[in-house]
């Protein structure tokens, strides 16, 4: 974006400003793209099917999300968007909804749950958008996984009183490397055994358990996130 | 509850059982009233309006949540039902619904945010209950605040990095004193200035912030409650 660049407005936007918002020509705006920072624009055209906001100058500089991946197996509809809309407000740079072996959904609305993660960097003053993969089987991406990225995994059914390493040996997560992280919270049944001794023998993987209590996925989702950015985040 | 002890069914619960996930006499259930643990029941009467639960054996021992309080400020009412069963989820003992400077909520439906708090303890495997109090002035809880209670607030508008002290230097929260505690959460608009001064005056209050973007009161209660048990708490 630069001073007096012109934004055209699709009917949508159009409605919503100036149908739901009643704002009018003159009227000031707060516009990002992802890209370039926040910026106070000013609308120059108002119509009931369009219209154009021009750029004035920028108000805030673009701001990057710390490089974490939230990977999850979708559960229900509402949760499902509860989970994307959290992670987007908590600070995350991509979401991947993951096949496990005790996933249940076939596939998901990608525009729809990307609209979710829109809508929160909009609530939250974000100037970044979180961006949602399609689909993906979990087996898959760990074949893939790029070296570099660690990987902090929820297991319920691990018995070491906080953070273990593959070989059993506790190690705290404050000492984990910075750099590209990755967070992996299963489905409702938890992860299957194979998943599970598969998961514990990754070299970059971080088991973590989230307290004594059973949590649901979406509630897990968020006190991870939470953790990683209180250990190893910009929190 | 005692082996052989009986419980009748009321017709709600009939229903459920009998209807909806079709036990019959002889079936198993794990049964918990907030006070006895767990307890392996049997059906030993099962009708359309009604039926009777033998109490067999007891499975788990009474777990103790830890002494938390959240208070919150309602808002919307899907958001408010969230934060009572994540709450519920993630470990506390009360929760108090305040009327602050900046809250809209007039009054809340004490009846039905309990039993949302009920639905997560069956969820969660939870032997205790939350206990939901009705709405209170935020001003007169403070004003008859219990000395030994300790409170964390999370304040958007505090500058420091962390947390800091009511005259502005930073203290750990992992330094703070341990037993009785509460989290509060503002609502949507924050405090109002008046009570942000008061807040920060209290010899008992801790103040925290939650990361650099902004978030839903209903993520901060969420993010607070598992940064609380991850310093103070049984996690």
């Amino acid at each position: 974006m630069a001073s007096g660049q012109t934004v055209p407005l699709e009917r949508d936007q159009a409605h919503y400003l100036f149908g739901v918002m009643r704002l009018t020509e003159g009227s000031a705006v707060a516009l990002f793209n992802g890209h370039d920072g926040e910026w106070q624009a000013e609308v120059t055209s108002a119509g009931k099917r369009g219209g154009e906001l021009t750029c004035r100058s920028q108000s805030r500089p673009q701001a990057a999300p710390p490089d974490l991946w939230l990977l999850f197996a979708p559960i229900k509809k509402t949760r499902t968007d509860f989970i994307v809309e959290k992670a987007a407000e908590i600070g995350v740079a991509r979401i991947q909804p993951v096949q496990t072996d005790f996933t249940n959904a076939e596939r998901i609305r990608r525009d729809r749950l990307q609209a979710h993660a829109v809508e929160a960097a909009e609530q939250c003053g974000s100037t970044y958008v979180t961006e949602v993969n399609d689909l993906a089987r979990l087996d898959r991406l760990l074949a893939n996984w790029p070296a570099e990225r660690q990987l902090m995994f929820c297991d319920e059914a691990f018995a070491e009183a906080s953070y273990g390493t593959p070989d059993g040996a506790p190690r705290p997560l404050g000492d984990a490397p910075r750099g590209p992280w990755a967070v992996l919270i299963g489905p409702e049944g938890g992860f299957s055994e194979a998943e599970r001794k598969r998961l514990h023998a990754l070299p970059f993987a971080w088991p973590v358990q989230l307290g004594p209590r059973i949590l649901r996925a979406d509630t897990a989702a968020v006190a991870a996130l939470t953790l990683w950015q209180l250990h190893l985040g910009d929190w």
